[in-house]
């Protein structure tokens, strides 16, 4: 009961239904899911409204539980047909072939093109304005990691490395930061590759803009990093890529690029394990 | 004039114009346009704003006339190029050709994945959040039948009933429910299609996941029932699909699979109408 | 300090900071960000909240200080992939080949379709409601120069000069319309062309829907007028497009047409620079 014996309740301490609740979200103003957590006081995981530096609005999921909270979804990179090789859907590397002419492919790791939707993020590429607009201090990855990212964000990080082909060479790699493991471990992360490349990587890091040892780039090595002077072999087991993957081509091109060389799903030789292979990583930043 | 002899009236009675009359409507809170017309007293066709169950805002167009109304769009079929068998803009079968390693094709029936805009509904794919998060009543397909569909959605129903290559043989069917007709009746819809199919089918119902006789899989036959022990080429008359088409791959591959089968539009032997060929299939909930 | 002593000021008055200032925004009701300036005192370039005529709501951004400001950016042009010969990117031709028999290809000049981005409009290809959905007065492209279209706007206009294969002939063009220049001028313009194109058209005009001598149909020729009596060369000076180019089909399909047939922005023979290749075409209405 309303302490104070009136018959009418501010508005504000009216009985919010579920849908009512969820809608009053729309009055939070900030510009991540870190903002909402320290000024709004919310600890419940779910959807949001942020605010762009331009005045642009969109909803995304927050994460207010893992680690303290305050994680924004920014992207998910998802493999929608590992039998299409560079065609529509893999956003994330190029939709139209593997094409040495057009060595960025679609250029979504550096540019301020957005697609897909937060319910859609594990069944598909998504990226939303916070990809770009919110300055992270850390970075999530699969909510089975984290990384310090100096200030930054990744739209600023693949502009200084770029996800194109014949950016570098075997051995280049942009930044490769330890990891903490909230779920899985070393030996999890080890495991989802291929047997033959378990000597080339080193678990516990995420790496940033690989390039193999046929120049083509990746963008993301999620929770490993190769090992300096071993064969680069990172298209099957990095993600993410430029326009062109010169070996058998277009063979080895997408979002998860060759993590099928040997069987999809197989897990023997050069080939990644089913569970990796269907997996959608999903990119926080707070 | 306001009766109380004020000078200034409250917000709510004050004249709103075109625009802030529909803006208004963002202050609607509710899941479905039944809600909105239960519980808002709505009774103008429009777009409206829905709220689903974990927050997310969208809008959408209501049919608040027809058939008492109360009705949500959810989805629209729409070929747009009858040319392009399983190419760009075949979201609802297969945007990369018919391949039998891909037997979901893109797999928007059972996925939460949306695209399209209310507005492009009648000349594109459109799928919104409500094709997952409403829990309809009834359904509603072009506004010309209706059907009672048990306590769920399209979405649950396809994750039952999977709209994939190789899911069952000839024969096997998702439920086939009987449809009142607000327009147009039982001859009208014999008529869209083929001639040669005409005693395949027994018009008056809807049905769910067809598999015809290479084991090609739809998703509905709007306005028809297969006849059991027929030859079971519902390629000429359901719409979209999964990710193979056997028969000539892929010439029967696509959101309209093999509707032109005998050329576009002529209603000859395997072939339908301009009419229906050109149609968008509206699908509503309530 | 609040100037009436209270310790509290009204709401209104508080001050607001960066992005409730910007939030603050989708309070205004408005069609256009001409009504915005007008009715609202707003002279800030930055993302805006429109609302359509059937009460869709979006944000799209407003130059506010342009030429007295009041522009919509209602849309981009922008060639994704010039190695891409209509492939998946090019929504303002084809985005499927070539091919006689889709003579509309996306159609997109004309339905209401929308896609893509704001901030997204310079990388990639974007169209909003407010494309078909305000009536404009004046047209700007590139805010290089403007022009008056009869209170009408591009949907309207393609529906009567349709971006169709074979709708016309060599010499056939909807209006051609003389254009104000706030930033560069009529050589800068020549320039851009092939200097084999610089005899066929006439800066210093804006030339909707012409025809080529295979009777293929652009949509904006941006800055120039074809000269009557001459080649007809138009795909290489021309934007947008149906669903169709004859001379050896695909070469010349693609949002900027041929604009490298002598190679990719060599600005020789029949090509275009380097700088009007990778340049986004902005349409602004007021």
């Amino acid at each position: 009961m309303w302490p104070h014996g009136d018959t009418k309740a501010p508005v504000a301490t009216t009985v919010l239904n579920h849908l009512e609740r969820l809608r009053n979200r729309a009055s939070f103003i900030a510009n991540s899911c870190k903002e909402i957590r320290d000024r709004y006081d919310q600890k419940e995981d779910g959807l949001y409204y942020l605010t762009t530096a331009n005045g642009g609005v969109y909803q995304t999921f927050c994460d207010m539980t893992t680690a303290g909270g305050g994680w924004t979804l920014v992207a998910s990179v998802h493999e929608n047909n590992m039998y299409g090789k560079c065609t529509v859907g893999d956003r994330w590397s190029s939709q139209q072939g593997s094409n040495p002419n057009w060595p960025d492919g679609d250029g979504n790791w550096a540019n301020m093109v957005t697609f897909g939707t937060t319910d859609g993020a594990t069944s598909d590429d998504f990226k939303n304005p916070g990809y770009y607009d919110i300055v992270a201090e850390d970075m999530s990855v699969w909510h089975r990691r984290f990384l310090t990212i100096y200030g930054g964000n990744l739209h600023q990080l693949f502009k200084l490395y770029p996800v194109r082909y014949n950016a570098g060479a075997c051995g280049n790699t942009g930044p490769a930061i330890p990891i903490m493991y909230d779920f899985g471990n070393i030996e999890t992360t080890r495991g989802f590759y291929g047997p033959n490349l378990r000597n080339q990587f080193e678990p516990g890091f995420i790496t940033f803009r690989p390039i193999n040892n046929v120049r083509a780039a990746m963008a993301i090595c999620s929770g490993v990093k190769p090992i300096p002077n071993t064969r680069c072999d990172t298209e099957h087991y990095c993600i993410g890529g430029g326009g062109h993957f010169p070996e058998q081509a277009p063979r080895q091109c997408g979002d998860f690029p060759s993590f099928d060389w040997n069987g999809y799903g197989t897990n023997t030789e050069w080939s990644s394990s089913k569970e990796i292979t269907e997996a959608a990583v999903l990119l926080f930043y707070r």
